[in-house]
């Protein structure tokens, strides 16, 4: 099959021919409709986070289930699914307390010494294993994954959008509902209006959210935060982003989302807050990047803490989410900005650098 | 009556005559029985917080009703009550969403132009107001409050105790079970085994907290710390204290609170978390302090927060934390290393920085 593939940090991807394994026992093959080229992607390309190389890349995802090993019991045949890259294991602490996004048992992943999913393939036929990431890589036309990574939904949703369900989309809702726990009528701030931050926003307005500030440098992104559910927005070149937040707020919001992944922004967050307020940071901080807080802010009970994968619960909330976009109240189509193909997937990515698109959707036949 | 004054940055209190008006509509008089001598006071001596001067120090008390205002409906005179310095009220969104320890409202204050609490008074008679601290000034023979300023409470607690749950005990039990609110059996690490630590721990017992480490450098306070709660203590003298924090619980704790107010310390705090874990700020960290946090830490859903006055609600908490002493979960009488007068207050904060103490309380006749 053709997938693409990260040989070398900071280089392009290279479409190769991949092989991929059969099913084992609690595995699920699947054939890929729509992949999303998202910004995590583009962290391990660039190298802000290491991962084993080659590596075919891509994480956010929906298909067909086209097999599934003997043990299998949540999906079949036919199933049309989004894929999910927290897999979880059903029975851990964090997994049984409703915090399965901070699954890490060993067992959905594959442990050292089985069969590895993906391989390399050139001329002379298939030549030692591939690492698979996230345990998707779904820049791939297949593929193999545990059962605890995907989710059966209604076949009437159409597969590009539900794949941004699997990453992007749920990341934002979920920090709104799950992790910052958004009440209807409280302020919300969302830092950076690309994929995430858009979700986020639409998460906001799901929730019922009074105020809702997008704040970005891109004056068309801002633009399409309101038709997101922004009700105020702020061009982060114009002054004192945190000034004019308190100054709309009447002394801060309720709830900030930082959904870029800076050092600058992630304090503005903390900043922006009123007494009492939370600030959830979403953006992959780069590995060594130090967040400076003001000591004496936590006095007034200020609270900052991490959103992973929007503390989904996903088998839960994939179905929901599917149901909110088709019910109008969530919106994907404004989300893609472009279809592609595979092959395109690198010039995807250098938009993504510019960060002038919403999200482009890799598509498959 | 008798003050401790505080007149210079870094100076002793001085023992005056001061003077109290009377009360307005909605103050309360009270003749001070007991007052706690606590490290917040100290960062006023000491300047790490600023203050106007010259002001009768003192936060931390209990004492008996002497006269009320015309409009007060919550107490009368005779009266048992414990003061709190968090005035509430009672109708701003703060208050009226579970919050009242952040109220700001400037309505139970002493509003600009309005008559002074307390008056400087010299062999000549009164010669001007002076300030008053933090709404109470308990390091005084008598205090002018608001009614929102105090609680009734049994008549059978002993004041010396009930003093101390005035501020360092509400401080630390309101941490556990209403910011960080510990659910039974999780594990917990107190960093600071002082008089909000020792509560901290208390609280954390009360809870039902199963694993409860405590950290301090002085034997005494950790051995002190056992009869508390404490299941684990850890000499910080000795080695890496997040490491051994994590090699206790098996990667780290669901709760940590940090009771010093230190940089150092509430960084800890922040790493010995497990993954999804909240650390609570209690400590006063000094303005001009930069608490500096790894942000690739936040990925794992790790939290912190400051804690102010243990999230209170101090007419709800007041009479159930003077029950839980009352049928013995609460210890009190080991906070207190010494009953002092007022002539000796200086004495107690001496010892205070030479932190071997649990805590001084000055008791009135």
């Amino acid at each position: 099959m053709k997938a693409a593939v990260l040989r070398e940090v900071g280089k392009p991807l290279v479409i190769e021919d991949v092989a991929i394994g059969k099913p084992g026992p609690r595995e699920v093959l699947i054939r890929t409709k729509a992949a999303g080229v998202c910004h995590s992607d583009l962290h391990f390309i660039e190298g802000s986070y290491s991962h084993p190389m080659p590596a075919v890349l891509g994480h956010e995802s929906a298909g067909i289930v086209e097999a599934v090993g003997d043990e299998v019991r949540t999906v079949k045949v036919g199933d049309h699914v989004i894929t999910c890259l927290s897999v979880y294991c059903g029975h851990c602490e964090v997994c049984l307390t409703g915090h399965m996004s901070l699954c890490t048992s060993p067992e959905t992943k594959r442990p050292k010494g089985s069969a590895p999913r993906l391989f390399k393939e050139d001329l002379n036929g298939v030549t030692g294993p591939m690492a698979q990431f996230l345990n998707l890589s779904s820049f791939a036309e297949m593929m193999l994954v545990h059962e605890h990574a995907c989710v059966a939904i209604r076949k009437d949703m159409p597969f590009d959008r539900a794949a941004l369900l699997g990453c992007s989309v749920t990341t934002g809702i979920g920090a709104v509902i799950h992790t910052s726990k958004v009440q209807p009528g409280e302020t919300v701030a969302v830092i950076g209006c690309g994929g995430v931050g858009l979700a986020t926003i639409n998460g906001a307005a799901i929730a019922g959210a009074g105020r809702i500030i997008a704040i970005d440098r891109q004056p068309s992104k801002l633009e399409l935060a309101k038709t997101f559910g922004a009700t105020d927005v702020i061009d982060a070149n114009a002054g004192d982003v945190v000034k004019q937040v308190q100054e709309l707020t009447g002394g801060g919001v309720h709830h900030s989302f930082e959904a870029i992944g800076l050092k600058a922004t992630a304090e503005q967050a903390f900043k922006m807050l009123r007494r009492g307020g939370t600030a959830n940071i979403i953006g992959m901080i780069p590995v060594g990047t130090m967040i400076e807080l003001h000591g004496v802010d936590f006095l007034g009970e200020r609270k900052i803490q991490g959103s992973y994968m929007g503390s989904n619960r996903f088998p839960v909330d994939m179905p929901r989410f599917v149901d909110f976009y088709m019910n109008g109240k969530l919106k994907l189509d404004e989300l893609i900005s472009r279809r592609i193909k595979l092959e395109d997937v690198n010039s995807a990515f250098d938009e993504l650098k510019r960060g002038e698109l919403a999200r482009s959707v890799i598509v498959f036949d």
